[in-house]
């Protein structure tokens, strides 16, 4: 028996006031393109920064930025957008990450990078790397070429020469004011007897999503001034630096990377929206704030996040964060420090 | 105002009768202690084993399970527990770590390992490493020695040989089977032109709950025959093959590393518990059975795991899975087929 035709009326309306937005979201387009992308968190001061060197990193991120729209807003995919937004970061002096990346103890320089497709939950990583110039791209190389997830190592470098990654020796990636901080770490320790713990935690990455609706992480790092003993921090691990998922979100990380590994904190992000039914925001402000300082006091990182709606969380426990985003009108947003 | 006396009195024997099983559940003891164990799963087959190859791993697992007991038995620490059984293990030329590990492609052997505690989410591993008898030993002491998370290749031995951690040569850790194993990949290689997945995953991990609730889980392994590139899997990695939470539980993979990594799926059982209200035992299954197999297809690996209350769980999708469980009582229960 039908309803009076008022009703039916009324009904259809609610009917399809609800369809709209929900059509809206699932059939995104390049209207929808989103990316986050971040150069590392730490003690980064207004007080002791200089004009220029503000605005170089200002117009790095910006770039980074632009160099991932324009492949969002031509309907690229967010593993091509991540992937070239990250080799932009890695070839810049100014970040922590293929050129420009901080000496080892033993005066070398050593890369970790991963990438994952948060559509087919593939990933790839390597770490250890210290001959490949953009660590990023032989990451998403173990996630398409090979059956493995993360390779380390020199074995990893072969493997990356033989599938034509490019290589660079260490005069490529060296920088006169890395060399300065490995030469004050090691001053350091030997005035102090143990070494130092870096205030600034050098990693780039990037978050997209595309015109498909598809989510993609990317995260690369040259580790800590003056870490010995093959460290490997969070940066390549799925789940603490780096993860991504169509159904809740991507993330990637930076700061200390022990915590986010014991922590398992990109993950935990998704975990929280798909189990503990969290907004990305709450998600976010819940491992950055609660969790993070749970596991390590304050000043110890944070992180980029985007969802699947495109709402984007840029979130982080120090006092700033190499930082920016940008939509699909091509307007890069870059930041810096806790307040504007 | 005071209700009347009989009130107060059922009102007492009521809080009586909900605090019992509540303190008794808060206060753990010797008598509460329990251990579970893995050696690996995949396509093992009654059909396939002597009588005397299923007796010496029934009698292995036994041991394996007896050596942590003696140590929980005692009042000592889980930690202690699952480092003590997985050392036995790796000594064992039966199980896939330490000696009689499997062999890479460049004919020598490749380990990683890892450790965590429950109580205070520390957590240690090394990767890719050649020349450490236990690995798990140098698991643990990245854990306690440094300010590090995860050790790789020959940097990692350089560190665990200057704290004087027991080195091993390569003859150590041959076996006559595992060569075979290698010489049998190999012909597959060239006759088929493609690198052969093995069916069986060779891995050994305990989990543990001492007498004072604390939990902790260890991996160890030789990785895979035949593999290449410095591949690592997830034993090593906090949260894919390895977790530890003591308001959760601890959890200990086997399978196809690659898929536990992607999955994350070590801590997605905890993230279960905390976040999705999921007991141990449906967490557990979820995993193993649902997220593991929409993942990578069936026949892909398993996982011990064990909660705060002491229930266990032992779980695989493969044809079998060499395992076992020990409570207070002292007496070893040992299984390898999916059937009895």
């Amino acid at each position: 028996m039908l309803p009076p035709y008022g009703l039916r009326l009324a009904r259809s309306f609610a009917l399809a006031f609800l369809l709209v937005p929900t059509l809206a979201a699932t059939t995104p387009g390049v209207d929808d393109v989103v990316m986050v992308i971040h150069g590392g968190a730490g003690t980064i001061r207004k007080s002791e920064m200089t004009p220029e060197r503000e605005k170089a990193y200002l117009e790095a991120l910006a770039e980074a930025l632009r160099t991932g729209h324009r492949i969002l807003a031509a309907g690229g995919s967010s593993l091509d957008a991540v992937e070239a937004t990250v080799r932009y970061m890695e070839d810049s002096p100014l970040f922590n990450a293929g050129r420009g990346a901080v000496f080892t103890s033993a005066g070398t320089n050593e890369f970790d990078a991963c990438v994952m497709d948060g559509r087919t939950h593939q990933a790839g990583a390597v770490a250890a790397v210290r001959r490949i110039k953009n660590p990023v791209s032989a990451a998403r190389l173990v996630m398409t070429d090979t059956k493995h997830a993360l390779l380390v190592g020199e074995s990893a470098e072969q493997f990356a020469a033989a599938h034509g990654i490019e290589m660079a020796d260490s005069a490529y990636f060296y920088t006169k004011e890395r060399w300065r901080a490995l030469e004050r770490a090691r001053e350091k320790e030997r005035q102090d007897g143990q070494s130092d713990r870096a205030g600034k935690f050098g990693t780039v990455g990037a978050v997209a999503l595309d015109a498909n609706g598809d989510i993609a992480s990317a995260t690369s790092t040259g580790g800590l001034t003056n870490k010995r003993w093959g460290r490997v921090g969070d940066t390549p691990i799925i789940g603490a630096g780096t993860y991504a998922d169509n159904a809740t979100c991507g993330v990637s990380c930076t700061g200390v990377g022990e915590l986010f590994m014991r922590g398992v904190f990109a993950y935990r992000v998704s975990a929280l929206m798909e189990l503990g039914r969290h907004s990305l925001g709450e998600a976010v402000r819940r491992v950055v704030h609660g969790d993070l300082v749970a596991l390590g006091g304050g000043g110890s990182g944070g992180l980029i996040a985007l969802d699947k709606d495109g709402v984007i969380e840029m979130e982080f426990n120090t006092e700033g964060m190499y930082r920016g985003y940008i939509r699909a009108d091509g307007q890069p947003h870059a930041f810096l420090y806790r307040s504007p």
